[in-house]
């Protein structure tokens, strides 16, 4: 830290990303990427627009509005469109917390909600998961605070009901309540429909997991035209052609190729679905996941243990050290041969331990 | 405004971007954009990494620090990679001002400076430029605040030397100098060199303008180690993957074509200098521009006429409201084609006027 940096972040702890080691190539399950490429349609859609990239790309990002309003069945004034779903969770933070208006969140979920909060000052309160890890929607009723809630939530991969979510809305009318739906498309049902309903409602989902894009980075926010205004109004203040030329054209596409991203998503779950059978039959306790990853430990071996050795052999997976989950480790779904040398390294490694 | 806005931003009044109008086809010299596309490389670069778009983008950008480090003369660890240089700028408001700390910045420069400040609850102290428009070094020795100033200025695209600006450094050693360059490769000297000594100094550039990446978003902090590592705190407490993958192969293939776009430089400043004698010849007060934009002010017609004018022709230009420079517009530089359709116009509306 400089002398020249700003006494409000002396404390301020970043968010680590996941690993990407350039070391060896690995079998990578620990960033929830999509194994499959993005459809030929998208890639040549980011090329047509790369020949134009002097242009500045439209801020309104008008055409991918119109198709999403479409996709998404809403108008287009409930949407934005961010660099990244972390993007537009940064501006709910940044309109909806303030020194009084705190936020709420579980004390297991997505890492990035507390830097948000430290990041902007705002006072947080993380409420724990149940003792099953799932979510007790009567911890968030009336809570006098903007709730944050990732349905499923990660790194558990459990979800929520939407009927749940309406209490939490309903019991909350005098704040925002964010639904973090980057894993919705795996099994999930999302909220969206909530939002022609409740003015307090902002779902945020990603382009990164069930459409191929982590690289290209494209998120959105769909909520009430009110609040999509005050967002716009922080994002107008930040940096106003924040989506670029190619993401938005490869997004365009994207949301146009519904059914080939409706299959890739089914061979994820079926891939998931294996993969969890596999591993109760060798002792794990596995999440009842409804995302592209599980969450799974085995007694007869400490997480960080597992993750280690599985890297050793080449299999990257993540392990968390905070103390409720350091016995899990949480691994992204892939194709099904990555799944089974993933499964195969396992057996060898709970073998090994046997010895 | 919702009722869920927080109340620091109830004034908060966001940047204007450049009109972009779809009722018909402009000859578009408003938003300061390169007339030439980027070069087939580059093209081919972002088309190679969406076919890749499945998988995060690297957070380092470590190919591109490292083509970067070589084009500029500096270490690695001295660079910062971002989604355009509104981000970078927006970073550094938020790393080196609070309460405590205001920024000054020239009265007449890039409008988004005083947006960012109130974004993040930042005093501010506007300077005048001199009467002739160009910024007066002395007014800036030792001001107890951390500086930004545009080299060359914007909308006046007037240069500062380096060594001006060296003296600025020296009489602010506790506080952070930010220069930026958006502008610089159209005939103004770099301070990039000075990064060397001053630990006080951040340069910001960006590939929008001299390297046919407005669309492409990508813009970049040059300073000591200690800055960067700051800015690299508010990054991955923000938006750790913040340039996407065709972004960032884009911005290495682009490095590598210093050739093409030291000579597209040169045509626009070749444009440029025809321009201005053209409109010099046709009654014009042409402020001596280091920039790939004109500002100019006729007294035989008001500012807002003449741009209202001009786009009743199918020219776009723009036209600033603020009191001291309401006369002037800013014209980007393009083609020898589009300057000599804008030229002509304007030699239409003053004959007009003069009937």
């Amino acid at each position: 830290m400089s002398r020249f940096f700003s006494d409000k972040f002396s404390s301020l702890a970043p968010y680590v990303p996941g690993e990407q080691p350039k070391d060896m190539q690995y079998i990578k399950l620990n960033t929830n990427e999509s194994p499959f490429p993005p459809p030929k349609s998208v890639v040549e859609a980011a090329r047509v627009e790369a020949q134009k990239a002097q242009l500045y790309s439209d801020p309104e990002c008008s055409l991918l509005v119109e198709k999403a309003a479409e996709t998404f069945g809403v108008k287009k004034t409930q949407l934005l469109f961010t660099n990244g779903s972390d993007e537009i969770l940064n501006f709910a933070f940044m309109a909806f917390c303030d020194p009084s208006t705190p936020a709420v969140f579980p004390d297991i979920t997505y890492g990035f909600y507390k830097v948000f909060a430290a990041l902007h000052g705002v006072p947080y309160r993380e409420i724990p998961l149940k003792e099953d890890f799932s979510i007790d929607y009567r911890d968030y009723l009336g809570v006098n605070a903007t709730v944050f809630i990732a349905n499923p939530n990660a790194p558990t991969g459990m979800l929520l009901g939407v009927r749940e979510i309406e209490e939490i809305l309903k019991s909350n009318p005098d704040h925002v309540v964010v639904i973090d739906e980057a894993y919705v498309d795996f099994g999930g049902e999302s909220c969206i429909p909530l939002t022609q309903k409740y003015d307090n409602l902002l779902v945020t989902q990603t382009f990164s997991k069930s459409r191929s894009l982590a690289g290209a980075r494209l998120g959105v926010g769909i909520a009430s035209e009110n609040l999509i205004a005050d967002l716009n109004v922080i994002k107008y203040s930040t940096n106003p052609y924040n989506v670029n030329r190619m993401t938005m054209a490869a997004g365009y596409a994207s949301l146009c190729e519904a059914e080939h991203f409706s299959k890739t998503c089914a061979v994820i779950e079926k891939n998931r679905e294996y993969t969890a059978k596999k591993l109760k039959e060798m002792g794990f306790e596995v999440l009842d996941s409804k995302t592209n990853f599980l969450f799974a430990r085995n007694e007869k071996i400490g997480g960080e243990e597992l993750y280690q050795k599985l890297k050793e052999r080449g299999v990257l997976v993540r392990h968390f050290k905070a103390e409720r989950i350091k016995d899990f480790n949480r691994v992204s779904i892939g194709t099904l041969r990555q799944m089974d040398i993933f499964l195969e390294n396992v057996r060898q490694i709970l073998l090994e331990i046997k010895q």
